[in-house]
Parts: structure tokens; sequence; C-alpha cells
């Protein structure tokens, strides 16, 4: 995996990929999806998601403050899907799905190499998470793989339906006023 | 058009389109382009999103509290990027790229019929608008264009470039844990 600047969080976040977030809490490490996520400020790359107490993994980000955001391609759908359906309460999820894990650089929670890229983040201000759980992350560290051939990520409908990448549009000639937006992923 | 309930919000913002937000001040609508959203709750349907002073829609939305989501697919890629290129301050963008309006039920924003979808919100929590210009809106109305068979939304890498909603992965049947999600559109 390839290490690229954190302040290109939006190219890969803004798209609205589904999400696998990974914690860590005293040496335990744990896994979850999640769908409700946003880019919130391109630089320095705020994100907002929302993680709730009925999520095992609320506790660890709570009290480290710290989480990955890592993309799952196309590859990886019903993995996503599983990992979202089981608890790391009573589940090891990495062993129960055969997630290889990876030491992250600035934060405890792991790395999952699986991935198309994973985000290393810091709560930045949780003013927002007694009354909607939601938190407001800073990415401090992004890795890709630059290797992988499979980079459709999944679009999650809310109801256990993905849409994955199709087709890709370009119209950078005609973003005339937001330039200081194309940079390379 | 027809109308479906507010809280399936997020069968339609969840999979992470690009947006078109219009907002209307002293009898003037607008539309902008808007690729930082997220749902924060099901229900009451709760959606976040970025909209910041350099945005004309700001003082409409600030002001009236209220705006509507519409949601783009593929055959308006290129108004989607030309609106966001231009500004409500000199530029009447309904006329300048053909965008017929209908009046909203419940806010004084506009509906526009070209989209799939067309969320009407109120301004629930401006709490972090200070610190972000992140707003907190409640979804009161949704109408979707049933008849439409151009269905493929949107989703914006953040430079000018958008993927284009590919095949459809049905897993409802392994989401076993949320089901009461798996509502119809």
């Amino acid at each position: 995996m390839e290490k690229i600047e954190p302040s290109k969080a939006y190219r890969l976040l803004e798209p609205g990929p589904i999400l696998l977030v990974t914690t860590a809490l005293k040496g335990k490490a744990n896994v979850m999806t999640m769908g409700f996520h946003m880019m919130i400020q391109h630089d320095p790359p705020l994100i907002g998601c929302v993680i709730g107490p009925w999520d095992h993994s609320y506790t660890a980000l709570r009290e480290t403050g710290e989480c990955v955001l890592a993309i799952p391609t196309v590859d990886l759908a019903k993995t996503v899907v599983d990992i979202g359906n089981c608890s790391g309460a009573d589940t090891d999820k990495f062993a129960a799905f055969k997630l290889e894990t990876k030491k992250a650089a600035k934060v405890s929670a792991p790395l999952l190499p699986a991935c198309l890229a994973n985000i290393e983040c810091r709560v930045a201000d949780d003013t927002l998470v007694k009354k909607y759980n939601l938190f407001v992350l800073e990415a401090v560290a992004i890795w890709m793989d630059r290797d992988r051939k499979e980079r459709r990520m999944l679009h999650h409908q809310g109801d256990g339906t993905f849409t994955t990448d199709g087709r890709t549009i370009d119209l950078k000639a005609r973003m005339v006023r937001w330039r200081e937006f194309q940079v390379a992923l």
C-alpha cells in the first residue's frame, strides 16, 4: 500500500462508498460496516460519520478517539454485509471473515489490506455525538493499494442492495470554478 | 411525481449521489450542486450537508431554513457540473439551464421535476453551521418520478469525474440484523 496525502480523502469519500470501520480497544480490534458518512471539509480533511451505542465499535471510538475507514470494492460485497450482521461483542470478525490486518501509522485501529484504501482518522469534534451519534473525524493518513485491478466501489441502497460503480464520466474540463480540487489520487 | 414517506430518504441518499439543492429567498429561487452530504438518522429522517458562505444559496438556507435536495441522474451530468460552475448571484440558473420547477408542498424552495426524486427539507439543527457550515436537515416530504427509465445516479469523485451506477448486487437475504430497513422505495 502506498501512502497518499490525507487532504485527498475527498477523492475517495465524496463518491459515497459503503465503508468498513476498524477500531481497537485495549489490544482488541473490531470491524463494522458503515453507510452514514460524508466529507465535511477538503483540507484539513474532515469527515462526518454516524456510529451509535448499538454498534460494538462505539465504545472503542469514544475511548480511543481513533478509527480507520477502509474502502471495500465489489469483490468484498458479501463480507461487507456479513460484517454488518454480527457483533464484535461475541465474534472475532477478523478470524470469522479471514480478514488480514496491518498496523496503522498513526492510530491504534488496524488497516485492512484487502481494501482499496485505508484512511486513518482521529475524532476532531464530538459536539453532536450525544444528540445524533455524529462524529467529526480528521483524516491523518491514507494508504492506497495501487496494484489492485478491482476498483469498483459499493453504494448501499440502505436495504441490503448495492449499486456498483459503472462507467466513468469525465467532465473535468467543465469544472472551471473548482480547479484546485482536481488533484490526482 | 408520486409522494413517498419522508422516512424513506435513506433509500435515496445512503448510496451517495451528487445532489442539486434548491432554495428560495423573497421569491427568488436558486439551485446549486452539492457533494458533501450524508444520512444521519433513519426516522425521523435527518440529513447532514455542507453549504458554505461561498455558496450563493447559503443566505437563503440560513434565512428560510428550507431547501429541496433533488437527485439528478446520468442524463443531467453536464447540467450538474455547469450549475456548480456559476453563481446565483449573477445568473438565473433555471433559465440558463432550461430547468423546469414545480411548487413544493411544505417548503418555499422549488422542486425539480427533471430529477429522479426531490426531498423537501427543513433545517433541524444549526449547531455546527458556524464551525463547519454543517447543517442538519429533516426530510419533510419526498417526491419520486416513477415513470422515468433512467435511474442511474452520479457519484462525484471530487474532481469533475463521476462514476455512474452500474450493476446492482442484491444481498438482502444476508442482511438479517437490519430487516426493518428493507422497505420498498
